[in-house]
């Protein structure tokens, strides 16, 4: 392993001057950034400082608005659907989500629709906003089609990820945050960079055979629903990212399906495009809408406690809750510094060199 | 196959009287009977008329009341706490829907936890009530523990489907209806009753090793979550069935986890439950809180269109959206009957012996 550590601070530094450089106001560089650096905090280096690069090239093809106008089109009590204005997703999120928030103080809930955007970190920041304010958060977001439904040889769907995080008491909280594919992309990645064979269930050849080849999304495969396979439930993991993609995408008006707007910039926009960007969906649910927050919290501790305290199978010495593994390596990460492989390095100091900002 | 085949009117004629001799109201057994029949004309057999003998095991121990006082507990303007005061399932989760369509047309959408409840026949019933609406719906219930999470040998969840129903315009809705595990419990059922064994990742042992054995949960084994195992995401599939049960039970103050009630009668209740009866979470969303029908609409066919319409991988004739195969199956049934397996017509019968009703 070639990494090369940095603190976070580091890191901060470095990509709020470059969100700075591309014209963001000070407060929206900033918020980009805590967004951007809670997926290297947490652990999942894919969507995190690794991205900058990509970010940076949206904004030089005039595909990212570094001033955006983020107005909501249409509002109810407990709903809004907001235009993103092309802004950095890393922005119009959690300005939307602030929205759900909002009206769930009001109402109970929240639910806000998202076009115009673009990729928007982790999903995981965004759910994760409504802790503080004893709610439930949750965030999904569409993404450029590298998914193959069950039985399709085409890519119609993102990766579609879903994020839910619920408080608790004295118990750490409850913070699930996954791409419905089996394998996220990043891992394929990883496995090409190591010349390594991926498992099976993770993705297809081209005439929708099984493969083991980490560099078959080049040759036209795809990845494969969570489930794999239809025997073992890829049809569900096809349905949640169906879900994601028409609460992002349709009832904002954004773009959906095989339309969604590729990350890479070097990637041609798809034809007649049936919406607006990219979208996301956002939602906020007060605990005590539903019965008083102390009770909900005992429960909440109790199913917790239940759950980390399991009897693991043979070979496993703990069962984790969704986040455990993420709020550690935060943890670590602060403490320690973020390790960043050799290829992102180069990456950010070609950035940094452009752009004539200190690495 | 030593099927026989009845009429839906039949089945369904037959189910209202049992559900009446239960001592439910006419509406009440009219309700009760539609929910669960519409699981055998959908070819989810296992939820449909093969449970009437299990409402009517729970019935004669006291755990269901025929006669509910179904009531808000705790509301405001998008939410609402509903105790089902150990009514059918059958019953308590379309009244709760109702509430939750009704909160959508004041405020945009609505949301309802609901305890004191039993099992609620299939999610995608309750979730299509909103189509009509022009609504989003969804539902969600918890059960009793079946399911191991990721690295557990203890069982602590149920296998907790997800249901969400989406209105279109030309196309025919998209129907998601799923357990949140890699199979049902009733295809583990089928397999034991034609002593095959079951596919690697349905099921682990009581040690947590991979296994074949349809008969697994009764010596100590486990369904698996959707991935079946980790390399394949099985933590996601475990953080759904986490969510629907944090949904369902935790904030509605059901029991939760391995306290969930069970379906069969004579399986002794977990000690210490910690909150009452089982739990549902029932949502609807108005398209037009988000944005115009119309558009929604034309955009949703355009969506169903294409993924109906994507290359088949070789050897498959179709790509599938949530929902065409239990339409397609709903069509076939209402028109050339209900098949029943040999057990099914034996406990029917026995059930109307003992009941004195025609079969």
């Amino acid at each position: 392993m070639n990494d090369t550590i940095y603190t976070y601070q580091q890191l901060y530094q470095f990509a709020l001057n470059v969100f700075k450089s591309m014209g963001c106001s000070n407060e929206d560089a900033t918020l980009a950034t805590s967004v951007l650096l809670s997926a290297d905090l947490r652990g999942i280096d894919s969507h995190g400082i690794a991205r900058l690069v990509g970010y940076v090239r949206l904004w030089e093809v005039g595909r990212i608005n570094p001033t955006p106008n983020i107005h909501i089109v249409h509002e109810t009590p407990s709903t809004a659907v907001v235009d993103g204005d092309k802004g950095l997703g890393l922005v119009v999120a959690p300005r939307a989500m602030q929205i759900a928030i909002d009206k769930a103080k009001q109402v109970g809930t929240g639910w806000v629709s998202v076009k115009n955007s673009n990729h928007f970190g982790i999903a995981g920041y965004h759910a994760m906003m409504a802790l503080s304010q004893d709610m439930i958060g949750m965030a999904m977001t569409n993404a450029s089609a590298l998914v193959a439904p069950t039985y399709s040889a085409e890519k119609l769907l993102g990766t579609n990820p879903i994020a839910v995080a619920v408080p608790a008491g004295k118990e750490a909280p409850f913070v699930a945050d996954f791409a419905t594919t089996t394998a996220a992309n990043g891992k394929l990645e990883i496995a090409q960079r190591k010349n390594e064979p991926i498992p099976k269930g993770w993705a297809q050849d081209a005439a929708g055979h099984a493969t083991t080849d980490a560099a078959i999304l080049k040759k036209g495969g795809a990845l494969l629903p969570l489930g794999s396979e239809k025997e073992q439930g890829s049809h569900k993991g096809y349905a949640l990212g169906s879900i994601v993609d028409i609460f992002s995408g349709v009832l904002s008006g954004a773009s959906f399906g095989p339309w969604a707007p590729p990350f890479p910039a070097y990637v041609p926009m798809p034809e007649n495009m049936p919406g607006e960007g990219l979208g996301h969906f956002l939602g906020a649910m007060r605990i005590d809408a539903f019965r008083p927050a102390a009770d909900f919290k005992n429960n909440m501790d109790q199913w917790l406690n239940r759950f980390r305290t399991a009897q693991p199978i043979e070979g496993q010495t703990q069962v984790y809750v969704a986040g455990d593994i993420e709020r550690s390596m935060e943890g670590a990460r602060m403490k320690n510094g973020i390790p960043l492989v050799a290829e992102v390095v180069k990456d950010l100091s070609e950035l940094a060199t452009k752009l004539s900002i200190a690495f």
